[in-house]
C-alpha cells in the first residue's frame, strides 16, 4: 500500500490539494485494503481521506469494525449520517482548503450536502485520477490476475462438460458458478452469462429457461473473483456438429481476435486495436454485426481503464491488462464472441488465457 | 407495470415536469422490467425516460438487445457515449423544458455533462421520489417476498447442519451460498456473512479462514434473491453447550426483538421501534453495545425505505416490509444479532420469517 499512497501524495502535490476524498469502492480497496463494496451509488460503505499527515477511513458504525480490521494503516472514524455533513465538518475542523473528490462516483445529492457543510473549502473534481493509479499493474497484481484467469479457464473446462442438448441456460450458468466457487474463488466476478441460439445475439443476457439445442451457438461469459481481482473469459461453443453459418461467423471472429492479438502492444491506441477487428469483419462483409469495442481493462473492477473501443485515443502502456473480445451478433439467429485477457508489453502482449478456442 | 407508470405520470403532474430520467437500477427495473444492475456508480447499464406520450429505455449497444427483450413497454434507443450528452441532446430535440433526475444516484460528472448538453431545460432533483413509489408493496410483491424469505429460511436450516467445530467461516458461507442456489434462487442477495467468535463483534464481516470453536457465537446473515426480490435473515448459533455470557446476551437480544415485534405497526415511526430495542438493552445495562438501528426496508434492494433507526421520524405504512434485527456487539468477545422480516399491518405486523430462533 505504501507505494500506492506515495502516488496519492504526489497527486496532492501536483494539484496543490490539501486532501482527497476517495469514495470509489475499488479505489478505496486499492489504497486501504478495505474489501467492502458499496450496495448502491447512494449507499456508501465508507470513504478514505488522504492528506499530508492524515490517513482516515470513515464509515457507519456497522461497517467500522470491519474497516478497522482490514485497513490498519488508516485511522478509523465512525460517521454520523448524513455522512457528507460529517465529512464536511471534519474538513472544516482540519482546516483543509482545497480538497479533491471523485466526481465520477460522488452523487449529486451527496455533493450538495457536502458543499452545504463546508465553510471555506473548495472541492476540486478529480475525474479518473485515482482510477488511473490502478491502470498499470504491479508484478504482484499481475500474478493475482494470472491466478484468477487460470482458475477461470479451469472452471470453464470443467463447467462446459455439462453442456448437452436439453440443459437450460440457467442450469448451465448455475453449474459454472458452482464450479467457480468449488475451485476456491471468492465467487463470480459477474453473473455468468449463458446465451444460446437467438439469445446469443445479445452481448449481455440473463440466462433463462431456454433449453439448448444441437447446433445452437452458445456464448459463455464468465469469471472468477479472487482477492478482489476478476477473471473474464468468453467462449462460444455448440452441441454436435457445427452448423455452416456458425462455422463461418466463428472463423471470422477467431481471425479478428488473432488480428487484435497481433496488433496490441504498448504505444498503440485502443482504437487501433479495435480497428484491426473491424478491418477483418468488414473484409468478410460482417462489419454491421459488431456491437461493441474490442475490449476493456480488468483488475479490481471487471471494466476499468484502459478502454479499447473506437474512441480510445490514448496509447496503451506496458503492464496494463486488457480483454480482447471481438463479437458478431445477428438478431434472430445468434452470435459469437471469443475473449482472452492479455498483459500489454513493450513489443506485444502476453496472453493470460489458456482455455481452448480451436473449433476443431 | 401499468399502475407503476400511472404513479410516475401523477408525479410528473404534481411537480409540473415534462419528463423524468430514471437512472437508479432498482427503480429502472421496477418501472420497466429490465433486470440489469449497474456495475458501478460510473457505469450505467441504461436509463429510462418517462414523459407524457414517451417511454424510452436507453443503453449502450451491448445492453440494448437485453433491455429490449425485458422491457417491451419501452422504446429502445442505443446511446452514443458519453451517454449524458446523448440524453441531453435527445431532451433538446423533444423540447422538454423541465426534467426530473435522480440526484441520489446521478454522479456529479454525469450531471455536469448532461447540463452542458442541454440548451433550454431545467433539471429538477427528484430526491427519493421514485424510490418512494416502491416502499409500499403490492400483494404480488408481498407474495414474492414471502417466497424468497421462505427459501432463505429453508437454506439456513439446511446450511446450518454443516456447522461443527473446525469448519471455517468461509467454508460454511460457501456451503450456504451453494444451498441457496440449489433451492432455485437466483443466488445470494448479498455475500453471506459468517462471523464467529471475536469476528461476531463486527456487524458486517467478510468470512475468512477462522475455524469455528465450541462455544463461539456464530452470526449467520444471509438471503436468497429471486426474481429480483431479496431475502434477509440473521441467526446467531453455536456449537455445543451455550456459554453463560452468550446465553445472557442472546436472551437480551431475543427480548429486544420481541419488544420491537410487539411495537411495530402502521402509524408508528421507525424511531419508536428502534427505541423499543434500546429500552430493553438499556434495562439490562447493555445499551452501549448497540451499533446500528433496528432495521431497514427490503424489496428489490436489500436496504431501502423505510428505515428504522433513531432518526426515522416518518410513520410506517401498511404494506411496507421491514427487517427487525437488533444486535449487541462486544469488541474482543463477539456479538449476537437476530433478524426477522415483517410486513407492516394496520394493527401490528406479519412475520414472514420462520427459521427457528429459540435457544433451547
Amino acid at each position: 500500500m505504501s507505494d500506492r499512497l506515495d502516488r496519492v501524495a504526489a497527486l496532492l502535490r501536483d494539484r496543490s490539494l490539501d486532501a482527497v476524498i476517495v469514495s470509489n469502492p475499488s479505489n478505496r480497496r486499492y489504497l486501504s485494503g478495505f474489501t467492502a463494496d458499496d450496495h448502491a451509488a447512494d449507499e456508501s460503505s465508507g470513504v478514505l481521506i488522504v492528506a499530508t499527515g492524515a490517513r482516515l477511513i470513515l464509515s457507519g458504525a456497522t461497517n467500522l469494525p470491519w474497516a478497522k480490521a482490514e485497513a490498519p494503516g488508516f485511522e478509523p472514524i465512525a460517521w454520523e449520517r448524513p455522512w457528507p455533513t460529517f465529512v464536511g465538518e471534519l474538513i472544516n475542523d482540519r482546516g483543509w482548503r482545497s480538497v479533491g473528490f471523485e466526481d465520477g462516483t460522488t452523487t449529486v445529492a451527496d455533493y450538495n450536502t457536502l458543499v452545504e457543510a463546508l465553510t471555506s473549502t473548495t472541492l476540486m473534481p478529480l475525474g479518473d485520477a485515482i482510477d488511473a493509479l490502478r491502470a498499470v499493474k504491479s508484478d504482484d497484481e499481475l500474478q493475482r490476475i494470472a491466478d484468477v484467469i487460470g482458475m477461470t479457464d479451469d472452471a470453464f473446462t470443467r463447467g462446459v462438460e455439462r453442456l448437452k442438448t436439453g440443459i437450460t441456460e440457467r442450469e448451465l450458468a448455475d453449474h459454472i458458478g458452482h464450479v467457480l466457487r468449488n475451485l476456491g474463488s471468492d465467487g463470480e466476478a459477474f453473473p455468468t452469462i449463458v446465451a444460446s441460439g437467438p439469445n446469443a445475439a445479445k452481448p449481455h443476457h440473463a440466462p433463462g429457461e431456454r433449453a439448448i439445442k444441437a447446433g445452437d451457438p452458445v456464448i459463455i461469459d464468465m469469471g472468477a473473483r479472487l482477492d478482489g481481482y476478476n477473471g473474464d473469459l468468453t467462449r462460444t461453443v455448440w452441441v454436435g456438429e457445427i452448423e455452416p453459418r456458425l462455422a463461418q461467423i466463428y472463423d471470422v471472429v477467431f481471425e479478428a481476435q488473432q488480428a487484435a492479438l497481433a496488433t496490441v502492444r504498448a504505444g498503440i491506441t485502443g482504437a487501433a486495436v479495435d480497428q484491426s477487428v473491424r478491418d477483418v469483419c468488414e473484409r468478410h462483409n460482417l462489419g454491421e454485426y459488431i456491437l461493441h469495442g474490442v475490449g476493456h481493462g480488468l483488475g479490481l473492477r471487471v471494466h476499468e481503464a484502459p478502454s479499447a473501443g473506437p474512441k480510445a485515443e490514448t496509447a496503451l502502456v506496458a503492464g496494463q491488462v486488457l480483454t480482447i473480445e471481438p463479437g458478431l451478433y445477428v438478431e434472430g439467429w445468434g452470435g459469437v464472441r471469443i475473449e482472452d485477457v492479455v498483459v500489454i508489453e513493450q513489443d506485444g502482449c502476453r496472453n493470460l488465457t489458456g482455455a481452448t478456442k480451436n473449433r476443431t
